[in-house]
């Protein structure tokens, strides 16, 4: 049984400045898990045409699904929409649709849509709307790709209205052990009941916590009674 | 004046999955910026042998510096080194020096260097060591990468050893007016000052805050002078 499979692009200097903590990746990773995609690759690429293109077009070769983060908002360095379309060489323009959201949008404000908020109504040729239910300038999906904001509450209210319309796998099932042990100690009980596992997948994560090394070993899988198996054949071999 | 440029490769079916948030990036990030490093791109792959090894071979040689984050435990799944060795062509063993840093963090510590342990001392033929004060397993360095551990406390230690060894280039400076309005309010008077200063560059990060959008204005360069001129032209256009 396949999964499908999910790349995420995120747009900004300010991720790679280190101004900002990328946080809707982890929004993106946790969801896609609960509905039984995979997540497989992330990217994180400066506010710029030609490398938003390359990467979009590495990605979504690859995968079934790609999500964007960031670069969609007024200024003159957002220049997402404008690099998506040229990846999928299709024109750009302001959208009547859109452009309607944002005049709804503004007027109900008393704000004026003025030439920089229009071009939040630019939207590649083919493309359908994402709804913005937090303040109105829309994202878009071309192919297999859908183009999200940054700013995390948005980012967020995008993604719940995309999810649903994604079709899944089945979801993927774990079980931790958190052992107050350094990770070298069950390093070979843990790898012997992975070989006698094919079908799950058995992790290892270190953390340090009051100056000591713990370890959670997690087994991930599809099928929940593998799972419980598996689980108690590696509680038996690692706890005392 | 050009300034070397970067890349960080985070390893780890965890940051994939929504398990773990990755704070490694922002830490190398906020590092580099610092001495004048561009960090230009960011990956995250799963531990897979081969998506390491195509992802390591596309960075270092667009880079002038890669960076390294998770992969280099005890476990069975940990395979950097095996894979980092085997994108640059070189055979990898166990190595005296590394084993020896081992043998001294165990026996101080009371415990066995058991052969899991001991997969900790693997490193590829013509990688110099990267000292690591907190478990002592070492990072290591081969060519233009540098590997380092994924938990954050050991990677800090590993990236300050690290640091110091490395060109920079002129330190990015920044300025930042915070504004309580959306920034398609200030996009226009924003482009204008942009466009008239054309060796700086200027960027715009709305955020949410109290539930009203406001906008972070930032001016980045390495000549203070200029980013003096260009925030009080930035100031005078933009504040009421």
């Amino acid at each position: 049984m396949t999964r499908p499979t999910a790349a995420m692009l995120v747009i900004g200097d300010e991720i790679l400045s280190g101004r900002t903590l990328d946080t809707n990746t982890r929004t993106l990773a946790e969801a896609l898990t609960a509905r039984g995609i995979d997540l497989r690759e992330v990217r994180v690429v400066p506010d710029e045409h030609d490398a938003i293109g390359a990467a979009l077009n590495a990605l979504r070769k690859s995968h079934d699904h790609v999500f964007t983060s960031g670069g969609i908002g007024p200024t003159h360095d957002d220049i997402t929409a404008d690099a998506v379309a040229a990846a999928f060489g299709v024109p750009i323009d302001v959208r009547a649709d859109a452009r309607a959201l944002l005049e709804a949008h503004y007027t109900r404000s008393g704000q004026v849509l003025n030439a920089a908020r229009l071009r939040m109504a630019r939207i590649p040729e083919g493309a359908v709307l994402i709804e913005n239910p937090v303040s109105s300038a829309p994202g878009f999906r071309l192919g297999n790709v859908s183009v999200m904001a940054g700013v995390p509450a948005v980012f967020q209210a995008m993604l719940a209205s995309v999810l649903p319309t994604l079709a899944g796998g089945a979801p993927l099932l774990s079980a931790t052990l958190r052992l107050e042990r350094g990770e070298g100690e069950v390093a070979g009980p843990l790898a012997e009941v992975a070989m006698r596992h094919p079908a799950l997948s058995f992790a290892s994560y270190p953390f340090v916590a009051e100056g000591r090394f713990g370890t959670n070993l997690v087994i991930r899988g599809s099928d929940p009674d593998a799972l419980a198996r598996a689980e108690a054949e590696l509680r038996a071999a690692v706890l005392p």
